[in-house]
């Protein structure tokens, strides 16, 4: 089971939030909106995402990591060095 | 004119694949997808809108400011402290 | 007990190294080296410490967070909340 | 001559204190700080080299990147390529 399944609807009400603001980016470079205003909101979206990755990793290192860890400890310590690799994603992006 | 008309049409596409990559991130919550794969398609959806914010960031410096600059000193100054604070709100984004 | 303890020697001395780099920075600047060139310097010394961040985090949620969960679950809630915490803090940085 | 120069004793203080925040973080881990303390503090490092980062990059602009488009198009817009690669740089880091 997935780390985030009770706050399904959140994350699925964000994401189309989300989508909505991408879509809000290509009006604004359809209309030829001055670039600086097309970066602000480009760095919104961006901030948006972010904040639903961590929410992400909150709820996996809450859930699947704990549950992997009370059953082996191997298998706790393989679910930690994912996130680790997948935090690390999230930082270069 | 903003920056980025001549490449208008490149910047809509790479959008509305965004959008897609948006869409495809909800319905892998919905299919309860495990965190980690969510994360990882998260990571490419935001580096992907870094990409656009870099491209619109280089139009915006070859052309924008430029052309301010050439205008008037005074103008091409304020055209880049603008464009170094939507660095930063990049940067920390 | 920290989480980095029995790696300890490995982290002080790319610390040193980091050091070391900052040293350079100034005096790539009392040189007045050409500032891309600093910069690119300054891009290779902040991937260091966020190296050296991400390996601080590893071992925390290794040790720290797989002990605290086994003492007791609202523990290593608490741990985790506030690993994420510092996760977002990086991110931002 | 670098962009910089008119604030190299402030840019040469800024970098002084970073080193000495290094040294902090490194006393920090030779003591057995708790890791998130040791994180926090490795984030506000992170965000002072940014600043630095970010300050560089101002002077840049306005200064070499003006100076050369006002001497030849060609040249503006070679410096300015450059400069972009060094603020993706700087995100990726």
């Amino acid at each position: 089971m997935s780390g985030y399944v009770i706050r399904k609807e959140d994350y699925l009400r964000r994401l189309r939030l989300i989508e909505g603001q991408v879509r809000g980016l290509a009006r604004m470079i359809d209309e030829d909106t001055y670039c600086i205003d097309v970066l602000t909101q480009l760095s919104s979206v961006t901030s948006a995402l972010r904040s639903v990755g961590l929410g992400l990793l909150d709820e996996h290192l809450h859930h699947c990591v704990v549950d992997a860890a009370s059953i082996e400890a191997d298998r706790g310590d393989r679910t930690i060095t994912e996130a680790v690799v997948a935090i690390e994603r999230l930082l270069r992006a």
